[in-house]
Formats: C-alpha cells, structure tokens, sequence
C-alpha cells in the first residue's frame, strides 16, 4: 500500500433553506454557528487539519456565497484551504467532479475525502480512525462509503445495506444497497434487521477510480470533466452537467462499493428538528435558547436571537425568531420549511436572501431602518481592522461615533472622531474609516439621498481580498 | 317621566393584558386600533356622542395610563370629556361610584350610563334605543343592564337571567339572577333554555338610586365615598375601596334590577380568541394580518405588525409579532396569557409596559436602538406641531433630518434644518423641534452621554397639556 496523499473535499455549496430563517440565500447553514463559536464549515476544516494539511483541503461552493465562505475561512485563518466555486449548484457529483480534476496538487491516484461542510462530529478521533481505514481500502480500488450505526427509524437518511466484511474479522463491509430516504415502516424493519447503515454523506476514492467510474456510468457528464481538465470555462461547462448525486448518480451503480462503519457522535443537523438531539432539553423536553418566556410548553424548539419570544401551552413546535422574520411550524413538518421558503422568493426578496445584520471582514454592520431617500446602519469595526478606501456616486454619509474613537479620511483630511463626535462624507468623496484603538468602533451611520443602491460603491483600496471589481450584488456598503 | 340629563361614565381603566403583546401595561386594549382607524376608546365616545352630549361623558381610567388617554382624546377632539383619574385600579364598582360623586354637572337624580371603553358594537343605533328604553326604568327607580342574546355557549362571559317582563308586551325584563362565567354544561343549558342574556357590562341608574344601593349593600364601600364628596383625596379613599365588581358587590344583591336585551352586534373583544368573530376568515378559518406568509394553516389567528411572520402547518394557535415581542399560543388557551403577562414582570420589564414606539401629541418616535453610552430613535413630527422648549442635563443629542424641512431652536439661535441637514445638541441646551411644513418631518436622533435616563427632561414650554412637573414615570423625551 503506497502512502498516496490524502486531499478532503468539502462540499459548503448547501442553501441551508431547511434553517431559515437563520440560514439566508447568501449566510447558508455550513457559515451558522448553531452548536458553538465556530461556525458548520469552521468546526468541519479544524476537525480535519490534522489529518489533512489546510493546502489539500478544498472547498467547493457556490460563487453567490464565496463572501460568506471567505469570511469564514478569514476568521479562523483557513485561508490556505482552496477554495473552487460553483456557477449554480448542481448537486454533488458535480462538485466533487470538479474537484476531482481542478484541485492543486492531486496526482493521478491521489485520495480524495468527500465531507458535507455542515454536519456535527462529536469524536474527531473515530472520524480520523475510520479515514484510515477507508485509505486501505481505497488503495485497494473501492468506492468508500462512511456507514452510521442507526439508532432510531430515522425516515429523513438514506441507509446504506451493508454484505459480508471485505477481509475475514475486517471492519470494512462490502456496500449491497443504497435505500433513499425509506418509509417508516421500511425504516423501522431495517433498524430491527441490523446491518444497515445511515448514508453519512462521506465518501472516499482513488481519484483514478472515481473518475473511471464517472466514465462507465455517467460518460456524458465524464466528457464535461475532462473539457474541464482540458482548460474549459466552468461556467461553460457547468451548465451542462446533470444535478446528480455522487450516490444515486455513480455509488448505487458501481460494483466495488465498501462501507466502513463509524461511530463518531454525528449528526447532519438536517433541521431546526435536529437540535433537540444536539442541546440539554428542559424537565419538559424543550431546547430553549435565548430571550425567551416560557409557561408549560412540552417538546418544542424555542429559537430567540434577540427579541422576546413569550410561548404558552405550545406542544412539539419549532419557533424561530431573528430580528426581521419569525418561523412558526410543527416539529413534524419542519421538512416543509424549504417549500415556506421558496414561497417567500418574490414576496420577500430581503427575508430570503440576508440579514439585516452582514459580516465583514473589518468587523459587521446592521441595517436599522431604511425609508424613502433614507437607510440607517450599525457599523462595527473591530479593533485594527479598517474598511476599504472608497466613494458612493449618489448618496451622502453622517457618521456618529457612540463607542471607540475612529480615525476617518475624508477627502485629505485624516482626523480622529471620538465617541459622541460626528461627521459628514459628502457623495463623490473618497473616505475611509479605521480604528486604531484596542476596542471596537460603533458608529451610527446615517445615509442620505436620492439613490441608496446597495451597488453604489468604488473601491479605491482594500485590506481584503475585495477590488473595485469584486462588489457582488449583495456586496454592499461600506 | 322628567327629562334627566343623561350621564356616560366610560370605564378606560383595564390593564388589557390578555392582548399583549401589541397592548403593553402603558399602551393598554382600549387605545389599541385593532378594528380600524379609530381606537377602541375614540368609537366607544364617537358612537354615544350624539346621545349623550361630550360634557356629560366621563372618562375613568388609571393615572399610569393618564397621558395614552389623554393622546386618544386630543387626536380625535375629544378634549372635551370629563377625565377622571383612579390612583390605582380597583373595579368597576370604586370607577363608576367615584363618577357618581365626583362629575361635575351630575344632579341628585341625573341618570348614569356605564359603558365599559374596550367593547366592539356593530349597531350603534340599536345600542340608543336601548338606552331610552333603559332611561324609562331608571326613572321607576330601577338598576337597568342590557343584556345580549347568546349565539353560543360561550363560558368567558358572564349571564343574567331574565324573569317576566316589566309591562305587558314590554321590552325590559325582570333580572331575575346573574350568573358568573359558567363552566361548559351550564353555558349549554343556558343556551338551550333561552332566557337568558350576556352581561354587556353595560348599566344605568339614577344617581340616587346608586348611592342608596351602596349605602344598603357595600355600606363601607358607601361611606368612602361619601367622604369623597366631602372633599378628601381620592388617593387617601381609594385604597381603602374594596377591588369589587359593580355586579358582584351590588347588581346580584338588589332587589329592583332590570335587564333590556338589546342586539347590537356585540363583542367584549376579550382576547386574541376574539378576532375570527370580527375579522374576515381565509377559506381555512384563518384570520391573518399584516405582513405575513401561511401555508396550511387552519383556524389560526396570525397577527404580524412589521417583520415577517412565516407559519406552517399551524392549527388553532394565536401568532402576534411586535417590533420587540412575539406571542405564540394555542388559541383555547388564551385566557392564560394575562399569567405568562404577570410572569413577564420582573425578566422583561420594557415589553412589558412599552412599546418601542410611543405616541406623543406632537407625533411619535420610535426607539431604533438602545446601547451603553447612547440611544438611537426615529422621531415624527406631524405638520403645524411641535415638540416641548426643553433641556436635557446629562445627554446630547444629534439631529439628521431625512424627510420635510424642520425649525430648531438651539440656545437662543433658530434655524431651518432641511434633509440631509444634521444638528449637534449639547447637554444643558434649550432647545425645540417644530415642523412648519405640510408634511411629516422625520429626524434620526442619537442620544449620547453616560446617563441617558427617560426621566432627564426640563420642559421650559409646551403647547400641550405637560407641564416641567407633568412628567410621569413613562413620559420621556423628546
């Protein structure tokens, strides 16, 4: 067995729609942090960067959320992860194909780890055994599935049925079936039956074996992967590749099909129905969390980010509330959220895609209110950090300090504006905003004018990795 | 039969907890605009004004609540009711005995007709021509209530039974027994038997004929308020008041009480419960306002005042979103939620007794945000008002107008402030905010300073009713 170098996909393309209205078009599940202080996508790479260098760790999503991601990867400094985006989703054949033959560095029989960015491993530790376990195997010319032990007759997994072990008293067992998401009383008979596996959603392969296998079962979408390899425009060739998944599209098909059980504490956080699996449940079965009142509520999940929530008398609820939209629904139809959501598209387009409070690398800001030729914000810029050097064409700028003293260009002119200390930008003004003390800066920002488009900004100078070209429609101001 | 001179005592002192959160302890049901343009508090005095002549209506509510009666009176010119004020709430009995003593105008035997502030009645008419046949029986020396005929079996009300008719082919009718709210078996039979009526909670009497069943049946309670007509402080006799119904202390223990059925399409509007009995229902029973997006609920009040309330799948549950506060609870238990009010109390005192937009006579203004060292609000002026000459010793303030041209005084300077215009306000500095123009002015105030009490406000000059001294607990700037 050659010590072949082992790269990790890790697919963070997911619209998270099942966790709005936490999740947004542009702030997906893998980039909340739901268990932690560590966001989905965060706790998946530091889980995995002793085992695989953050240089052979990729990152594949989708170009409407590379913001998010990078922010992500900036925070912890990941940045050394490679980060390929998607034109538009298209399941995860095709993002582990792209993978497969546009990653840095991945020789011909290179190994490739397939995660989901957004699931919750308690036991690192057994993730890394079963990785070594999988490798052998791999060497060997399998497709590796990672198979969890059931515990309950879960309808919402794919199982995976595993055959006889692939050496004699082995860990590793031959893969017989892939079942989708099964009916109860199929779930039920397989968790009684024993010998069936929840489809964790990791996979492994010889970069060799799985790109034969592409071209033995799926040889049109093969044809596109190598135009790829070949130098095309992913954009061009994207478009084309049917939304497959790497388990129906190519798994089920295949013959030589391991499955390697691991018992590693995870969960898929599928649904706001999962967290009563992940938090300490109150003596009446409720996850509570954050500003909340309750009285005689039984197994609910009570979600308040910041406003009150006051529930009464509520049985097996979900209730989420975020500062500018509330999810009320059954716990047993927490399934449905993502048909609320599409439903929410071209009624509330703002609600569907972000917060009213964005991240930036220099810190946050808050939308507070916005009226007719009018938008108020919360701006927080951390300690050391400063905004890029820029103007807006069409609206003018007053700025309240209320913590921190900031250093501000205007113009030519540098000064310091301490708290309770206010100036004007005027439209067509480069500017720019620091703060050089050891506490954040808050300013209340009030913008003015005719025209407030959100794309109304010129990058003049950044710290980051965003140029005068690189505002992406959500990519606001400042 | 003389012509007596016709009193309304309205009765405006209820806490309205069971409809928080849209009512707050300083907001209560009867200024709430749940059915229209017009408070509950403005139709009630709109729909006897023709009866009964503004001078002869009087107001009884809760001091803490004097200055939001006050608004509702000004906005609709309504000024010019008489306005009694109860140092604490103590029922029905100690509110209408305290106008029996103290309205002015009211003769030994002028008539007093008792409507409670926050009712719904469809039929104005019919509700005047249950008063002139009430008037004919206080007259006789009567105890007259009005009773609404039964369209269920409803237990949240109280009954009175009705005996024979008090003339031959005569409308009024004996009371021959009240009943308290009545547990389900009870309400059926009453229901089946007839004869029976809802409480409206609406009386009338003569003057005399009051103060001679006190002084029978609650002759304590009598002798309290004799000392108030002798000249004492309402606070010194009001806590020695007993907090009893006007029904329970004495209309169930007099002798001569009469009861006029009247239908006048009426609701107590009790609870949240109430709404689908006033308010059009979708084709699944739902009544939902506001800004709001449902799939598949049934039988659901949704109640959205700004942000976005998503539900799924709900059934029989009452969903209220406020700026600051949402409700959920299903909607047979909503009786309780005047509990989870109390139990509101001491955890969240804010969401309990104000709104994040509060409304002055000159205009409103919002509170946007509320931070250490500074607070952020919206402020409206309305065209022709404005706003106290004050001062503030401990708090600045800075003004952006963003909507109409605004006057300032500063100091002793006075200038025009139009939008995109801003203004500093320093601590211990005259000043005032008049809107000259014909549309709203609307400014973004930030407050800063280590002190930002409510209560740090000078009023120097006020076109209103609020004088330097007027300002109560929740009367805070601007």
């Amino acid at each position: 067995m050659t010590a072949a170098p082992l790269f990790g996909i890790i697919l963070a393309g997911g619209s998270g729609t099942r966790f709005w209205p936490l999740s947004r078009s542009q702030y997906p599940k893998q980039v909340l942090r739901l268990l932690g202080s560590d966001s989905m996508l965060q706790s998946t790479i530091l889980r995995l960067k002793d085992r695989i260098p953050l240089e052979r760790l990729i990152v594949v999503t989708n170009a409407a959320q590379e913001e998010a991601i990078r922010l992500e990867l900036y925070r912890k400094g990941l940045t050394g992860v490679q980060l390929l985006l998607e034109p538009q989703g298209r399941n995860t054949a095709a993002a582990v194909g792209l993978a497969a033959v546009l990653s840095a560095g991945l020789g011909e029989d290179g190994v490739l780890a397939v995660f989901p960015a957004d699931h919750y491993v308690r036991r690192p530790d057994q993730l890394h055994q079963a990785l070594d376990e999988g490798l052998k195997w791999t060497q060997a010319g399998y497709l590796v599935t990672f198979g969890i032990q059931p515990t309950r007759a879960e309808t919402g997994y794919g199982y995976i049925q595993a055959g006889p072990a692939l050496e004699p008293g082995g860990r590793a067992l031959l893969c017989s079936r892939f079942v989708e998401k099964p009916p109860l009383e199929l779930a039920r008979a397989m968790l009684a039956e024993g010998g069936h596996y929840w489809n964790s959603g990791m996979f492994m392969f010889r970069r060799d074996v799985l790109l034969a296998a592409f071209r033995q079962y799926l040889p049109e979408f093969y044809r596109g992967l190598m135009r790829l390899r070949g130098g095309a425009q992913v954009e061009e060739v994207y478009a084309d590749l049917p939304p497959v998944s790497l388990d129906h599209g190519l798994l089920e098909k295949a013959q030589r099909v391991a499955v390697v059980p691991v018992d590693m504490g995870w969960s898929d956080v599928g649904t706001w129905g999962a967290l009563p699996d992940l938090f300490p449940r109150d003596a009446r079965g409720n996850v509570i969390l954050g500003r909340s009142l309750d009285l005689d509520s039984r197994d609910c999940v009570i979600y308040a980010q910041e406003r009150l929530v006051a529930t009464l008398g509520l049985q097996d609820l979900i209730v989420v509330d975020t500062p500018d939209a509330t999810l009320v629904c059954p716990r047993e139809r927490v399934q449905e959220v993502k048909e609320l959501v599409a439903a929410l598209g071209r009624r509330y387009p703002l609600e569907l895609s972000q917060h009213l409070t964005v991240e930036r690398p220099w810190g946050a800001y808050t939308l507070m209110e916005s009226g007719p030729g009018y938008k108020v914000k919360h701006i927080v810029v951390e300690p050391g950090k400063r905004l890029s050097l820029q103007l807006h064409r069409h609206r003018a700028e007053h700025w309240v300090v209320v913590q921190g003293t900031a250093l501000v260009t205007i113009g030519t002119q540098v000064q310091r504006l301490a708290g309770n200390e206010s100036i004007y930008v005027p439209p067509s003004t480069p500017h720019r905003l620091e703060n050089p003390g050891p506490e954040p800066v808050r300013i209340i920002e009030i913008q003015t004018g005719a025209i407030l488009e959100e794309e109304d900004i010129v990058r003049l100078e950044d710290d980051f990795w965003r140029g005068p070209e690189a505002s992406s429609p959500g990519d606001d101001s400042p």
